[in-house]
């Protein structure tokens, strides 16, 4: 028994001092290995209010032996204050200043063509860049010699992608605004009440598109006691719908098969296209507000409810488009940013959501950037290894095809 | 047994015999006797969605053998529409013609002295009059031979009324949309979230006046998943705050006797509104979201978060002053109407919340002004009689003390 303890205590010690050799390198890499340079600017988007950056999450990646710089005032809409980033230990900054240091930016709105052209060769760019549909971005992004890292192309199912997952995160805070937006801007209360004055009935809503923020618009309105209905292409979704506490709806269409790749709905037939919509834009009166968030990345997003689903709804109803975009929405007739009406029914073009829940959404975010930025991380510099499933899915433009030794 | 089977069909057939006169004398006085007509007017206030009358409450009041007339669109912004209110019986028509045909006439907000001056001698006017604060406006309807039931002296406590309670049911409305409003201006979730970029922690929320406005505030927060706190200077608060699942605040201070007339907060004194405020505005540092509905009615709102107070909130906190008003609010710095920013904490002034749930709003106050119309109604017309504890309350100008049994 003695023996037992003695070689307990030797094991232990061993574990200790690994743990405390491990611990050293961190706090050197920390203090003097600030080899990479993580730099974020001001989103110059109108829309935006979020930073791909937040205090804490730079005393996280100062951990991971990353340094921050940030421009002044790029977090402010996100109620984020240059003394805050600088008690986090970050550097604030002009913004040439952040751009002739970083090695990395992280950006909400991928750069626009002004910014790519002020940027150096070899420098890093972070978001999502959007190459599903823009290859001339991206072509322009690998002929001014930039490494651009797309997280639309993030390979979501692996596990270890999840804190990268900056889809998920955003379409997440999204879903929670949608319903507090169609709270706000629906004349009647969503909960069952009952008053001395009568009872109120409680709101029917519908969310079309049960994926993350489909399912986040949910359970946010069932919180505030409406009666929701969904429905998904996806035959998987009944279960996640009904398991909180939804109804799902049912179409009476088949189109079994409709999970497509990545975890995402994938795209319907023309025909498959015109059923669903009629039998949704039947299916959609009598519900008092509607929220719609399907989309497939990289796609016009599909018409769920056209202008015979709006006028099947009564005056006061309130729909809430988060596909709303350049391509056109879910919605016939919804405009990107603005509240239309259309015989009374309150018509909401809302693809900014995630950016009016700024302090939040901004924190999830940059811990997904950071997480991204981090992995690209070997040996205190920025490389790529195209035979790590991630790098080879989210490296979109200065790839290094044959220099993966090289470069490390 | 066959007797007591004989009994008692006898019996059930005098029953029913006394339910058809009952239900034909009804029928007789929708239809033939419809001698009271009530009239709505267009609301001409700016902020103003609500209507003093609803569909569904002509047809309640047509039962009551009140006819009613409605100026044409006085229901739009409350989603109500002229072809809504005709098939429900109303007689829909210009506003002259309302004032014309009118034997009383119903307001959301009191007229306007320009109103007034166009209205008839004789005529009903039931409303919130003001009488508490504004008595050369009850001297002019006096002066302009009206009658005027205002609201505001409604003998709540007694349960005849109960479904008359405006003051009950918009400040219920209040509350809910006060809650609304803080989450949909907060940056930030109001429920604790745990995702894979980390866990957000729910919103702390402070509800300063715990009336029917604050409990449905603090409801709504805590569907929403805030955590909640609440004040109140009565004592008795205490038990119904804790009931909707919040914690009470002590302020360790004894304002004991705190309840006043009519179940409302008592006015305190200087002393106790000072030590009061120094108390509130320290407690108030931490809290995420601060909701404020003390109302004296009559009163210049007390004053219960000092800018002190709002300088000890982080950037991004929300205030939302219910008591916004001419006279001052809650907070120091709210604007009537206004989100003004003060360090970053966004101070909303909101006074009219209640109009925007102006569907439910409409319904609820349409339902409490009809009640308070039909109690007055006797053998079929008008007919004040002051032994009656809701008359001598209510009459407020036009009263006629000794005419009592002459009028009936």
């Amino acid at each position: 028994m003695c023996f037992s303890l003695h070689l307990l205590a030797t094991l232990m010690s061993a574990d200790n001092h690994t743990r405390y050799l491990d611990r050293k390198r961190k706090v050197l890499m920390a203090e003097n290995q600030d080899t990479v340079v993580f730099g974020v600017l001001n989103e110059t988007s109108a829309n935006e209010s979020r930073v791909a950056l937040t205090p804490d999450i730079v005393t996280r990646l100062k951990k991971s032996g990353v340094a921050s710089v940030i421009e002044s005032g790029a977090g402010i809409a996100a109620e984020y204050t240059d003394e805050d980033y600088t008690k986090a230990g970050a550097t604030v900054t002009t913004r040439d200043e952040v751009i002739a240091k970083a090695d990395a930016l992280g950006f909400v709105d991928r750069p626009s063509t002004e910014t790519v052209a002020q940027l150096k060769a070899g420098q890093w760019v972070i978001g999502i860049l959007g190459s599903f549909t823009d290859a001339d971005y991206i072509a322009a992004l690998d002929k001014a010699g930039l490494v651009g890292i797309g997280i639309e192309k993030l390979p979501r199912q692996l596990s270890s992608a999840q804190s990268m997952d900056e889809m998920t995160s955003q379409n997440s805070v999204m879903g929670y605004k949608a319903a507090i937006t169609a709270a706000d801007a629906y004349g009647s209360f969503l909960p069952m009440m009952t008053t001395a004055a009568g009872t109120i009935r409680p709101a029917k809503a519908l969310v079309l598109g049960a994926g993350i923020a489909g399912l986040q618009a949910i359970g946010t309105l069932k919180r505030l006691g409406a009666v929701v209905t969904a429905y998904d292409v996806r035959p998987a979704s009944k279960g996640e719908v009904e398991s909180l506490g939804a109804k799902f709806l049912d179409l009476g269409l088949d189109f079994s098969a409709g999970q497509g790749e990545g975890g995402y709905a994938r795209a319907l037939t023309a025909a498959e296209q015109a059923a669903q919509q009629a039998a949704v834009d039947e299916k959609a009166a009598g519900f008092d507000i509607v929220i719609t968030t399907a989309k497939v990345p990289g796609r016009k997003p599909p018409m769920l409810l056209t202008k015979a689903g709006v006028n099947g709804l009564h005056r006061g109803a309130v729909v809430v488009d988060c596909a709303a975009s350049d391509l056109g929405g879910n919605v016939e007739g919804s405009v990107i940013g603005e509240q239309v009406t259309e015989g009374g029914v309150k018509i909401i073009g809302a693809p900014y959501l995630a950016s009016g829940v700024a302090t939040t959404a901004s924190n999830l975010l940059s811990r997904n950037v950071a997480d991204v930025l981090v992995h690209f991380v070997r040996d205190g510099k920025l490389a790529q290894d195209l035979s790590e499933e991630l790098d080879a899915a989210m490296v979109v433009a200065g790839r290094v095809e044959s220099a993966t030794n090289e470069e490390k």
